[in-house]
């Protein structure tokens, strides 16, 4: 039986920093361990998003694909859905929702996940374009991003929200992507200006973590020197 | 089937440090999670370790005691034994092995176990008194630790290392506690001059962390005002 209470994280945040990019997990394997979540392909491969169990790629094209079983990431999220609904918003601003949402939630010492479904106005998304090894840093391969608009567009964001402990891990407070329902658009959520319709809430009380054990850049790097929560913030916070 | 490639951990030391001692754990489901591990109890009541599915605890007066399934705990480890032999040392002093354990093992960036049978030279431990509630801080309730020493005491010592990113939920670097082979010495490692014995070593690539998500006074607290990292380490390090 699924377990609902679980988020399953393979590879770290940090990771991501000194450019250790390489796919070490496949979607099959990430996908045993949830039907809903988020993450970026090997190389930064574009911005993920799985919905009811398909995985869907907004590419540095701005192209929405669906992918395979045998696709690699070097980080990603999953859980298997279980969503109370939390409230219902009209035309509320980011900073405003995050706010209800962390009062209603009161859950900032746990992970939790937030489903909006609803109508996004003028919403920029961003996706990295892919690298090839040997990988830049985040910031560098970061540069290669493009980013994308909609005055207004009705889809589907997930986030993620992790306690601050876990910052470099994770990314500490919310981290949210989002597909249209037209599988049009879609990304890494940079901002959006409101949105109108139906939040939803599922708390954590396990983190899975995983590590890419069997990857000998990741096992030989020396993080000691990398400016990780810093760098983590500025490209994905 | 048991998974060893897991480390199960309920609780983080970061909630230790503002005197959140509350027991969220029972043994009986530490126990589920693994048949070796360390830990404490309730208002930091003593020093645990996890033998082939036996607990035991140092208790503040130095003594031995082993715990019931109703036992409950604010932090701890286990997980399910499948070491591999590392290495014999004679006479070796802490610092070098750990250093040789370090190369040996190249596992710096995951979660592994150490676990040394043999004759421990000059070792002191200590235990905490158990406090009651409303706790004071780890700080204030550490000076409550009693130390108690042996010239030579032939035991286990198991210890875990975690990366230093997740300095803070876990101890980074090493966490080790001891049982004698008589059933009379142990608790938390504070030093010891030298060991002659068997080192053997066990590599995960899962943390399984579990949050007290069910205790108001976890899900309340601020952590933003504590000085986590360095009060973990003067009472943990």
């Amino acid at each position: 039986m699924s377990n609902t209470n679980i988020l399953y994280q393979h590879g770290t945040l940090a990771l991501l920093v000194p450019g250790l990019l390489d796919g070490t997990l496949t979607m099959n394997e990430l996908l045993q361990h949830g039907d809903t979540g988020i993450g970026t392909g090997e190389g930064l491969d574009g911005e993920l998003i799985i919905l009811n169990g398909t995985p869907y790629q907004l590419d540095g094209d701005g192209k929405i694909n669906i992918l395979n079983d045998e696709f690699t990431m070097p980080f990603a999220n999953s859980h298997f859905a279980d969503y109370a609904e939390m409230m219902e918003v009209e035309d509320i601003n980011r900073d405003d929702l995050q706010s209800q949402i962390k009062e209603a939630a009161n859950s900032t010492n746990t992970f939790f996940s937030i489903k909006i479904t609803g109508t996004f106005k003028n919403i920029t998304t961003r996706a990295v374009r892919k690298s090839s090894a040997p990988y830049d840093s985040l910031s560098k391969t970061a540069e290669k991003q493009n980013t994308f608009s909609k005055d207004s567009v009705t889809g589907t964001l997930i986030s993620y929200h992790s306690p601050s402990l876990f910052d470099g891990a994770a990314v500490g407070g919310f981290h949210s992507h989002f597909l249209s329902d037209d599988r049009s658009f879609g990304g890494h959520i940079l901002s959006f200006d409101s949105v109108t319709g139906s939040v939803s809430f599922q708390q954590f009380d396990t983190l899975e973590q995983h590590l890419p054990t069997a990857n000998k850049e990741y096992m030989n790097h020396d993080f000691s020197k990398d400016n990780i929560i810093d760098d983590v913030h500025n490209a994905e916070g």
